[in-house]
C-alpha cells in the first residue's frame, strides 16, 4: 500500500509528490513550517492528504514550543494552526482537521504540557488512521454504482495520495476492482500539474488496474463516442447544498457528462462538507502562479510575459452531480437535505 | 508579417513551429520527402498551411525528375502526390492542394518538361499567396460578428502559422482589430502539442492582440463565470452537412459553448469543405503516437509504459455550430444548403 503520509521519529514524512512518477522518494518535516512548505509546494495536495498533514503539522508545532503556561501555550498552538490554516484557501478539509486539533487542546486545558503535546500527537495519528478507514468505508458504500465492465472516467488524483492512504474516487475504483469487478479508468492528466498523468496513472499502474491516459480536452470526444459509462471525481470543499469545489477542469466534466447521459459521482468524507456555506458561491477558488501554466515540467512552452489565468479549481453546481459517497453513504438529491442529515 | 512558408532558392522554407516560441527559425526542405517529413513531424502544421506545404513539395519533386517522357513524368509526378497525400489524414487541404497540382499537371501534359515544372511552381506559389488573399476575404467576412469589448475563446492556432499568412479563426480576430474594435483572446493551450501556448500566443503577443492563455481544462469555468463572449476556431475538414474535424477539445468547447449560449464559429476556406462526406462519421481521425501525451520537451511527466489514447481531432456536429465564416462569405444553417450553394 502506498504510504502518502506518516509520523515518524518527531517528523512529519510526506512521499514527494512533485517528484512523481520519475523517482519514488519522502520528505520528513521537521518543523511546522516545512509542513506549510510542503503544502504550498504541492508536495502534499489532496483535500484529505491537507488535512492530515496540516493536523500533523500543528502537532509537530507544539512538540517544538518551548515550556509555557497553560494559557500561553494554548495562544501560541491556535497561532500556529491559524498560520498552517494559510497555507491553502479551498480545501475544507485542512480547516477541518485544524479545527479538531484546537478542540482538542481546549478539552485537555490545564494538563501538563507534555501530556497535551502527546495528545495532539495522537489526535492528529488519529486523523491519519481514521481517514484510511474513512475511505474504505466510501470504497464499501460506493463500489455497487460500478459495474463489471465499466470504463470509467477520473480527473486530477483522489486517490491513494490524496489521502492519508487508498482514496475517495479512486478508493471506490480499488474496492469495485477487489470485489472482483474488471473496470477500465481513463485518466485526464489534469493540467496545469499533472496530478492525472503523474500521480493517478501512476497509482492505477502500481494497483495493476486497467489505466489509458488522455489529454483533459479529449474527454467530451470519449464521451461522445460513447467510451465512458460513469465519472467520478473528489473534492476540495462541497457546499451545504451539494455545489462541490474541485480541481480545474471538473465543471466542464460535469457540463459535458449531463450532454451525454452519463452519471458523475463526487466520492468524499464528510469532513470535506462546508456546512456554513449555502452554496458554492462562498468557496475561496485559489489562483496559482502563472509558471504553473506556461511551464511543462520545468520546460518553458510559451511566448515570455504573457498574461496567464490559473485558477486551481472551479465549482461544480449540484443539479450536475449524480450523487455524492460518503463514509455515511450514498448522498441523493435533494442534496441539501442529505447534507443537513449528516450534521 | 509572420511568414510560415515560402518558396526560395528552389527550396521550400518553413517556420519551424516546433522551436516556436523559443526560438523564430527556418527549416528549407530540399526534397519533397523533407516536406513530407516537416508534415509529419508538425514542423508545419494547420490544414492550409499543410496545403500550401502539400503543394510546394509536389513542384519541388517534380523540378528534382530526370529528363523523362511526358507520359512517364506525369507518372512519377502523380507518385509524388500520392506520397505526399499520405503524410497526415484528416487535414481536407492536403488533398485539395495535392488535386489542384494533379490537374494543373494534366492540363499543360505535352509540354516540355522545363515549361510543365515552372508551371507547377507558379501554380504551387499561387495556392500560397491566394490563401493569404482567402485569409483577408474571411477575416472581413467575419469581423462583423465581433463587437468591441468582446472576449474570444479560441483553440489550438488558428492564425497566420496554420495559413499561409493572415490566419482563419485568427484573422477574423486580427481584421476586427484593424477595424479598431478591441478584442480581447482567451488561448488554449491545446494539450498534447501546445500549439495555443505555443504558437498562438506568440502570434497575438507579436501583433499586440491582448491575450490571456489558459490550461484547456479552464474554458468551460470560464464560460460559467461569463467570461467568453464568442469562440472562434479553425477547422481540418468540413463535412457537406457542417460536421467540422478540427483539433481536439473542440467538440468539448462546441458542447460546452452551447450550454452557456455562447456564439461558436468555424472560420475556414472552402478548400477545408470535403464535398465528397455527407456527415462528418466518416472523416479519419489521426491518432498520433503516445509521447505526445507522456513527454513534453523531451522531459517525462508520466509512468513508464502507460497505455495513451491520443486522437488529434475530434468532430464537432453541425448543430452545435452557430456559423461558418469563409471567403465566399458567412455560412448560415441548414448548412447542408449552403455549402451546396458553394460548389
Amino acid at each position: 500500500m502506498i504510504r502518502t503520509i506518516f509520523w515518524k521519529n518527531d517528523t512529519v514524512v510526506l512521499i514527494d509528490q512533485n517528484a512523481l512518477p520519475l523517482a519514488e522518494r519522502y520528505v520528513a518535516c521537521k518543523s511546522y513550517k516545512e509542513v506549510i512548505f510542503c503544502i504550498k509546494d504541492l508536495t502534499v495536495r489532496g483535500a484529505p492528504a491537507i488535512g492530515v498533514a496540516a493536523a500533523m503539522g500543528a502537532a509537530l508545532g507544539a512538540s517544538k514550543l518551548p515550556s509555557l503556561s497553560p494559557e500561553k501555550f494554548r495562544q501560541k498552538f491556535f497561532a500556529i494552526c491559524d498560520e498552517i490554516a494559510q497555507a491553502r484557501p479551498t480545501a475544507r478539509n485542512l480547516f477541518w482537521a485544524l479545527e479538531r486539533m484546537k478542540k482538542v487542546a481546549d478539552l485537555k486545558h490545564g494538563e501538563s504540557q507534555s501530556k497535551l503535546v502527546r495528545t495532539l500527537i495522537t489526535e492528529a495519528k488519529r486523523i491519519c488512521s481514521e481517514d484510511i478507514e474513512i475511505n474504505r468505508k466510501m470504497g464499501k458504500n460506493g463500489s455497487p454504482l460500478f459495474a463489471d465492465g465499466d470504463n470509467i472516467l477520473t480527473h486530477c488524483n483522489a486517490g491513494a495520495l490524496a489521502t492519508a492512504g487508498y482514496g475517495t474516487a479512486l478508493g471506490v475504483i480499488r474496492a469495485a476492482c477487489e470485489q472482483g469487478k474488471k473496470l477500465h479508468v481513463y485518466a485526464d492528466e489534469t493540467r496545469p500539474v499533472l496530478q492525472g498523468a503523474r500521480l493517478t496513472a501512476w497509482e492505477l499502474k502500481k494497483e495493476k488496474i486497467p489505466c489509458t491516459l488522455i489529454t483533459d480536452n479529449m474527454a467530451g470526444f470519449l464521451m461522445c463516442q460513447g467510451k465512458i459509462d460513469k465519472i467520478i471525481v473528489g473534492a476540495d470543499r462541497i457546499a451545504a447544498n451539494g455545489d462541490t469545489a474541485n480541481k480545474i477542469g471538473t465543471y466542464s466534466l460535469a457540463v459535458l457528462a449531463r450532454a451525454h447521459h452519463i452519471p458523475f459521482y463526487i466520492a468524499a468524507p464528510v469532513s470535506t462538507i462546508d456546512f456554513s456555506l449555502k452554496t458554492g458561491e462562498g468557496i475561496p477558488i485559489e489562483e496559482r502562479k502563472s509558471e504553473e501554466v506556461t511551464h511543462f515540467s520545468g520546460v518553458c512552452s510559451a511566448p515570455g510575459k504573457i498574461k496567464v489565468y490559473n485558477p486551481a479549481f472551479d465549482v461544480t453546481p449540484a443539479r450536475l452531480i449524480t450523487a455524492i459517497i460518503t463514509e455515511k453513504g450514498i448522498l441523493q438529491k435533494p442534496f441539501h437535505i442529505a447534507i443537513a442529515g449528516l450534521k
